[in-house]
């Protein structure tokens, strides 16, 4: 698969051996998450903002509304720079200095244009799909109304990396005999039972999206 | 507990009624997390880079290297907005729109200064303290070089808000009687049985520190 162009904005220079070019590298991290923290500046000012988001190929989806403060500079092009982590585990060495943790992180650079009227049905099935597969079909579809006066982004990767850490701590060679335990708590992002809705107005069970989500009972 | 100033930067507009200004919001909301999202802006290009932290009032001490590219200029105060996001669970409405996720979210503005090498070695600390409580007492301790090549960012929070979803769905009054579950798929953050590290040199037993974790055999 393809890799996305290093330039001078992309490049990873702290521990290189982490980084991965290729699409499908970047693709895995932000398809395994939730929420991107996306990045602009304005007037000189930074803003972070985390928002609800869904991939196809290089265009993210963004979750925003028409009347938020921002949506109008970031629809307008303002560059913008996403960036999806996910923490996989706490890295506990022998020494102080060495303790670190597991993760995989991608960093994108792009800009975003407003997703028009007729492409928008499409990025809220892509949104709906991705917090829980199968589900669009199971429930109340949108209405005209409500694709109007939803706020989607589209933004493009135009260069991206991901940075990956994963195994257990590494120490100084002459630390490796100390008598102190080292190792990694692994850290997941788990699903709970679920918890029905108190204003159900009716015994409904539990539909087959949230079934295959493996949720415990 | 003292409140941040509402300033134009900080203020929550988007479903105002989720957002938190006293301090111990906000501290809370940091104090569950391992890593923030640092935006900045440099030559008109915004980046977004997670780093590990740990907080002491207002400040936020920011891991980081002397050698990364940003070092010299967030050190010198370049303006920063930093956000830290916990996703608590998976709203599912009985309409498409009405999906939505509840989380936990801190955007705080300000400016960093480098932590100078007499407040590093305090600084280090937090950071594996936040890490593993308890840990610090337990590994090898810092030496005078590795407190030397470490670069640690203080950064201070100027202006800071908090934005909080909880509970279910939120539908259109008419859409309750549709024959659709609804609820919400709850998402924890689950520390997994600890991996001791294949190069241990003796059988050391499991640290106080990780069994005060709470972690599974």
């Amino acid at each position: 698969m393809s890799e996305y162009p290093k330039q001078d904005h992309n490049r990873v220079r702290r521990v290189p051996k982490r980084a991965h070019y290729e699409r499908e590298s970047v693709y895995e991290v932000l398809d395994d998450g939730y929420v991107a923290h996306v990045g602009f500046a304005m007037e000189g000012r930074p803003f972070v903002i985390p928002m609800l988001y869904g991939r196809e190929e290089d265009t993210i989806f963004l979750h925003a509304s028409t009347k938020s403060r921002f949506y109008k500079d970031l629809a307008e092009g303002l560059p913008v720079c996403l960036t999806v982590t996910h923490i996989d585990g706490i890295v506990l060495a022998r020494s102080a200095f060495h303790h670190s943790m597991n993760y995989r992180s991608v960093v994108a650079h792009g800009h975003c244009r407003p997703v028009n009227i007729e492409e928008r049905e499409r990025a809220l099935k892509v949104f709906t799909e991705k917090l829980v597969p199968g589900r669009w079909d199971e429930c109340r579809p949108v209405t005209e109304k409500e694709i109007e006066v939803t706020g989607v982004l589209a933004f493009t990767m135009e260069a991206a990396s991901a940075k990956i850490r994963t195994g257990g701590p590494s120490d100084d060679a002459e630390d490796y005999a100390l008598p102190i335990w080292a190792g990694v708590v692994p850290l997941v992002l788990q699903k709970d039972a679920p918890i029905p809705d108190e204003q159900m107005t009716g015994d409904y069970p539990l539909p087959e999206s949230v079934k295959n989500l493996d949720v415990p009972d």
